[in-house]
């Protein structure tokens, strides 16, 4: 099974690459949601999160914040920066490559987020009954 | 000027908390997009990305990592994650102490994002130009 940002890590595929470390390399997501929208990815596979190395993603998250600094220092349009992830196909993820986008924000560019119908605060029993259960997947 | 997020630090304001640890605090959102929609926060206040402790965002992926396996553990519905962190008001932040949403996702959830008009795959002309952006303000 080829991969796309495997083969991007090993020069293998084209890309506007911006950093490289040891662990990572950033480069630009050629279907920009605005211009300078770049992807951090781990050099090493990791199809989903259940098998990204941590110190890996937490390398991502550091290089992430570089990467916004970066595009706050930019001439490119940067008032404000989204991280986001996708893990899974109903996440929406379409990369089975571990990457974490990093878009410039502007007003008026159009992204968003799309909100569920009943999307609204919760009383204090509701959330300590998810809380439960979050407890006692973290504890499998 | 009060912050929600250090108060529930501190204990002083209610939070339905799953997980501590030494530099981070995770809990529900009180106005979830899903049941277990959680926030990962660093104990330590930064308004923004640019004021927090790089050490202190590694750790809010590492634990946005374990929170993404215990929800798709937990008795939840989580068939994918999301993680979301909005930096500044046009990026969507509403809370000023910086914070990793960690979203369970399922079929027909309701939650999406919003694409701006032009979104499309762009030429490597296009990219390359951005990518030069992008190096000035790593540079600086």
């Amino acid at each position: 099974m080829s991969c796309v940002f495997c083969e991007i890590v090993a020069g293998d595929a084209p890309a506007s690459v911006v950093h490289e470390d040891e662990r990572t390399m950033t480069f630009l997501d050629h279907r920009p949601i605005t211009p300078g929208h770049l992807l951090v990815v781990p050099r090493e596979h990791a199809g989903y999160l259940a098998e990204l190395e941590p110190e890996d993603g937490a390398q991502l998250f550091r290089v992430g914040m570089r990467a916004a600094a970066a595009l706050r220092a930019s001439s490119l349009r940067c008032e404000g920066v989204n991280f986001h992830l996708a893990d899974g196909v109903v996440a929406g993820q379409e990369v089975f490559h571990v990457h974490l986008h990093v878009i410039p924000r502007y007003a008026g560019d159009g992204f968003g987020l799309r909100f569920p119908a009943d999307y609204r605060v919760r009383d204090r029993v509701e959330l300590d009954e998810a809380a439960d259960r979050v407890r006692e997947g973290w504890a499998v």
